[in-house]
């Protein structure tokens, strides 16, 4: 028969077991550390009507999508996670307790141009809190610690949640006179980091038309560094001037005030003003999350807060406030840097058991007893020399292999060796799992991302 | 603005919150007892080339394929995830060690025409275990003890596992001169439970051109019934005719025999000699598993031996068996029939914690502190009435609401309301959280599906 070869489409994550393994912790911890919150979990189509989806329309995103027509059906595949939540709010709207918190880690395809390290397929996980009319501020004070419990959680230290405050952007520029050309003076003043503080100046006078006088007002603004005491106290010099800006002020200090009782440290938090973020939709409180040694990576955890979710779908006011993480593209950067610890369990077993008697019953019976104890078993019953077997179990990194042979069944013990140490010990059942329970908790207890 | 009515779209499952709770709890179950099999997790895409996912071509599968083109590539997505899994293993073989053992819980896309039920997107949970080149028979004594442990810690006990052989039907049909009839009679045959033993025979007699004798052979074949070792006897009596029935009478043999060391008890297990499946494609062992109470919904794991995984696009010899759960469906199944416990906790949080202070951070600290301790804790900071903020819990089902106001703060002390009982305690945090822990294992205890 003619063979087609087999490929797996670029621009698509698809990983070997071992990696698996990895992703597959990364994902539990996040669903863990969001119910924590009080999130509960929403699976919503990764197909939606195209009508539906592009409702908002224009923008970029339009000709990434995987748009396609079933029958008489313009259908869509989702590009984010936010327009299926909006949707699933204003329709089941009389159905949700309000505030409704949900998170969803779900597929979403944007057909990118493939290159190294962007994909088509990828992994997003969303928090969001959604508002009937209202919702506190003090939601959006929570988000630091969701995302600081998430990131320590994972196992990563070196990292830093930067905050800002659109209405404090929106209210300065207002004072200046510049809130026409805000969004052009956002998208320089962006490129800060990249360009330096000179060149940013003279793009905000050639480009944005700004005088040299409004260029410096921006400048010294968004040369507010220190602590948050430092750069709250400097914000203050600007207060009274624009209700906007003042209200802003005043969310940004309750978002500080309570990071202590919140849990989080002063070093993994900063407030940042050069911090912007999706310039026509979020309206309060903005979040950036970058890894202090890898600040080429940029943001790993972004969102902030909005007015009105589902406004192209309902009257309804629904103000939220919600963070993405993009998990296939952290995942993949995680390991290109080599920060995935290679020492935590990734085989698909913990236990190999060997029988090495014609009658299988006494070696298959230990198998069901290590899996009522909660032992991942495999049994292996291939015909293989005994190498080949030790060489399986070694392979795949399974960390006990166990034997069952004639002398084993007739004294009721177990023979069992630690494929790491090398260790051989012939013991009881109750005692052989006892010693396979406290290897596996030590093997497992390290976190999913090393710094080094 | 105008507003677009939303909409999902139909044959496309979308749960509100509380249901959606009870399908995670599925899904959990089946990753944990498909891993303690020493199954190992994989996700592969969604799209898929079409080339790649239509190599075996034909059938009604393909019309039911969701197919489009981007760019100039022609995608498709998966249809089932046994396909993708051919591909994998023929991709990555180098990279694996066999017998693979794979667990996979995905959605798959089947354009079928919409109607009550039957679902255009759903999920698969399928597991496989693949050799190279041979594969031991004690695997497919294994299947009927991972379908046990699944349904059983689901909560289901009256459901039965139908097992058959396909060696042992080719061979029959061998014996009777009907091979090449076999496919016609296999299909006449599996009408049995709607039109009657009588309605065979004359089907038999009409449509596939059987005489008397032979159909006479074919209704005391398939008439085979009783215990397990009745049937097993009473095909002893056609052995010795055919080398292909006697090897599947052998290997059911071996299958029945270690049925006790797998823990599965015998009233859970049948073997059923009018079960054929996927007629092309099994060649060995085949299983069906019905819920005895509802045999109207038809099997609800199924799956078998194969000879040949990926044949489309390897020379390789791997041979498998495997089983599929149609997760999707068998929810919307269990909903419908009344069967999902009512009484497990659905609400995103275990407790809700209420601010009676206008300065928060002693709330929030203690709801940092509950979550320390793995307690699912939403803080309410709404400005609602104090009756709202209870109804809020009361909807969701939130087991606990905490109190803090200036006494408790005082005190050190923490007011918590069970809002199934009704009763207040004002206890001391560790005394508190003791209690919620007792309460919400208690709450937890049950299982997902109820049997009436």
């Amino acid at each position: 028969m003619e063979k087609l070869k087999p490929r797996t489409l670029s621009g698509f994550m698809e990983l070997l077991p071992q990696p698996q393994q990895q992703m597959e912790r990364m994902m539990e911890i996040l669903r863990r550390t969001y119910a924590l919150y009080g999130f509960t979990p929403l699976d919503t189509p990764v197909i939606e009507s195209s009508e539906v989806l592009l409702a908002k329309g224009g923008g970029d995103t339009e000709k990434q999508i995987y748009r396609f027509t079933k029958g008489d059906a313009d259908l869509s595949l989702r590009f984010d996670l936010t327009v299926p939540l909006a949707k699933y709010v204003a329709l089941h709207y009389n159905d949700l307790s309000f505030p409704f918190r949900r998170y969803q880690i779900g597929k979403v395809y944007r057909g990118e141009r493939a290159q190294r390290g962007r994909f088509r397929e990828f992994y997003q996980a969303d928090i969001d809190v959604i508002g009937d009319g209202k919702l506190d501020i003090t939601n959006e004070a929570e988000i630091p610690a969701i995302i600081y419990q998430t990131f320590t959680t994972l196992g990563l230290r070196r990292f830093q949640i930067r905050v800002n405050n659109r209405k404090i952007l929106n209210g300065f520029y207002a004072m200046q006179g510049l809130t026409e050309r805000s969004g052009d003076i956002m998208r320089t003043v962006d490129k800060l980091d990249k360009i330096g503080a000179d060149k940013v100046r003279t793009c905000l006078m050639e480009d944005c038309g700004l005088t040299d006088g409004q260029a410096d007002e921006i400048l010294a603004f968004i040369a507010i560094t220190g602590s948050n005491e430092q750069v709250l106290s400097a914000l203050q010099n600007y207060a009274g001037r624009s209700e906007v800006f003042d209200q802003g002020l005043e969310e940004l200090n309750t978002v500080v005030k309570y990071l202590a009782a919140f849990g989080v440290p002063e070093e993994n938090f900063a407030v940042d003003l050069t911090i912007a973020r999706g310039l026509d939709y979020y309206t309060g409180t903005v979040y950036e999350t970058t890894l202090l040694d890898h600040p080429e990576i940029g943001s790993v955890c972004s969102g902030g807060r909005y007015d009105n979710l589902a406004e192209y779908y309902t009257d309804k006011q629904l103000p939220g406030v919600g963070i993405s993480i993009g998990l296939t593209r952290l995942f993949y950067v995680l390991g290109e840097q080599g920060m995935l610890n290679p020492d935590l369990p990734t085989a698909p077993a913990d236990v190999l058991v060997l029988p090495m008697t014609d009658d299988l019953a006494p070696a298959i019976a230990l198998s069901t007893r290590l899996r009522a104890a909660g032992i991942r078993t495999q049994l292996y019953t291939e015909a293989k020399k005994f190498k080949a077997k030790m060489n399986y179990a070694d392979k795949q990194g399974i960390p006990y292999v166990i034997f069952l042979g004639d002398d084993e069944i007739a004294q009721s013990l177990v023979s069992c060796k630690d494929m790491v140490s090398g260790e051989q010990t012939k013991l009881g059942f109750d005692e052989t799992l006892q010693r396979i329970r406290a290897g596996l908790a030590e093997k497992n207890a390290g976190a999913v991302i090393l710094e080094k």
